[in-house]
C-alpha cells in the first residue's frame, strides 16, 4: 500500500511531521517521497500545485485520494490501517475524548505558536506592532502553561493518557519546535520530559527533521 | 445518553452549531443545554470557565468526558453512536478520504471568514490597516471561490459525494454564515443551492439559530 502513497514535504514544518509520523507507526514506510525547500519557495512549485491548490506542504496523496490536511491524512491512514502497526485511537471512551480534544486543542497551540514565529513572515512591515507581538508573545506564554498543567495532571505519559495516540501524533512537533525555537527547558519541567523521553520513539526518531540534526534553531522562545 | 450530556452555547457560532447538528443526526436529542450571550461576555462566566477554562463556546460533557473543541465533540460522537442515528463518516475510502479533506480545509475557511467578520473585535484600534482589511477580503474571496468550485466539480449534493457527513457538519454553518452576512446568491449559485437545499434538512432546521429566525445580518459581505 506504502508504494502507491506519495509525500511532498518540507523539514521541520509540523503538519508535515505528523503525516510522516502517522505513516511510521502504521508501518507504512517504502512510500514515494520529495523533501522540497521552503526558503527557495518550493511549496508554490507547479509540482506542489498540482497535488495541492493551497501551495502548502505536506502534499499528500494515497492511490488517487487526496490528503493534503495533515490532520484529515493522520485520521484517514488510522480509519485505513485499523488493525496494521500501532492503534492510533484508544477505544476506552475517556481516553478517546481526550485524545479528540487535545488533538483539535493542539490546532490552536500550533497557530498561536506561528503567530510568534512567523510574525515578521505573515505581518507586512508596515503593519507591524510591537503592542501586537506583546500580546502574541503572552498568548503562546500562557498556552504553553496550559499544556505543561495538562501533562502535570494527566494520568498517564502520553497526551490522552497510558497510550501514545493521535493527540501526541498531532501535537509533538509543535512541542518539539518549542524547544528548536530555545524554550527552557527548566521553566517548562514537564513539556521538556515529555518532548526528550519520545525524540527515541522509533516513529519520531525515523522522521526527525533533517534541517534539525546538527544545528540549534533561533533563541526565539528562550525567555517565554 | 443524551441526558447525561450538557452543551452551553451560543447562537450563530458555528463551532456550537456544529456540536448541535452532530447531536440531532445521531438522534441525541434531550441533552442538557443552556443559550449564553457573548454579547454580555457569558461565554468567559465562572460557569463557562468551569467546563472550558479558555473560556469558549461550545463548553460540552457527555458524562465526565470534556469535549468542548467543535470538531472533537463531532468525531466522538459519530465513534461512541456509530450504529445510532445517521452514519456520519462514509466507509468508502474515496469518500472517506474526500470527507476528511473537506472537514480539516472547513477550519481554514472559518478562519479567513472570522478574519473579515470579526477584524475590529480582534485587532485593537491603533493596530488596524486598510491594506490588512483588503488582505483579508481578498483571502476571504478566493477562499469561497474555492469551495463554490467544489461544490461544482462534486460528484454529489454534498461535500464529501453522495451522502450527508461530518465534512457537511462542520462547514455548513461557516456557509450559512456567509449568506447571513449578505454573500451575493447569484454570484455563488452552487453555494446558494447548498444553503438553501439543507436549510429544511431536520438537523439543520432543529438546530438553525434562534436570533437569526427574524432577522437580516449585516451586509458586510455582499460585494464580495
Amino acid at each position: 500500500m506504502a508504494k502507491d502513497m506519495t509525500l511532498l514535504w518540507g523539514s521541520g514544518s509540523p503538519p508535515c511531521w505528523r503525516v510522516m509520523i502517522a505513516l511510521e507507526e502504521k508501518n507504512l514506510q517504502g512510500y514515494n517521497q520529495k523533501l522540497l525547500d521552503f526558503a527557495k519557495g518550493d511549496h508554490k512549485s507547479p509540482e506542489v500545485m498540482a497535488m495541492n491548490p493551497r501551495g502548502q506542504l505536506p502534499a499528500f496523496k494515497c492511490g488517487k485520494n487526496v490528503l493534503n490536511e495533515s490532520l484529515a491524512a493522520c485520521m484517514y491512514l488510522e480509519n485505513q490501517f485499523k488493525s496494521q502497526g500501532n492503534k492510533l485511537i484508544p477505544d476506552c471512551p475517556a481516553e478517546q475524548a481526550m485524545m479528540y480534544q487535545r488533538m483539535f486543542e493542539g490546532l490552536t497551540f500550533s497557530q498561536k505558536m506561528g503567530d510568534v514565529i512567523y510574525y515578521t513572515y505573515k505581518v507586512p512591515e508596515g503593519e507591524r506592532h510591537d503592542s501586537a507581538v506583546k500580546r502574541n508573545r503572552e498568548a503562546l506564554a500562557a498556552e504553553i502553561k496550559l499544556w505543561e498543567g495538562y501533562l502535570e495532571k494527566g494520568s498517564g505519559s502520553f497526551l490522552a493518557g497510558k497510550t501514545f495516540s493521535l493527540a501526541d501524533v498531532v501535537v509533538y512537533p509543535s512541542i518539539a519546535y518549542l524547544f528548536r525555537f530555545q524554550l527552557c527547558e527548566e521553566r517548562y519541567p514537564k513539556l521538556a520530559a515529555y518532548y526528550n523521553s519520545l525524540k527515541v520513539r522509533p516513529s519520531i526518531k525515523a522522521s526527525w527533521p533533517p534541517t534539525w540534526l546538527d544545528t540549534h534553531g533561533p533563541e526565539m522562545l528562550h525567555d517565554i
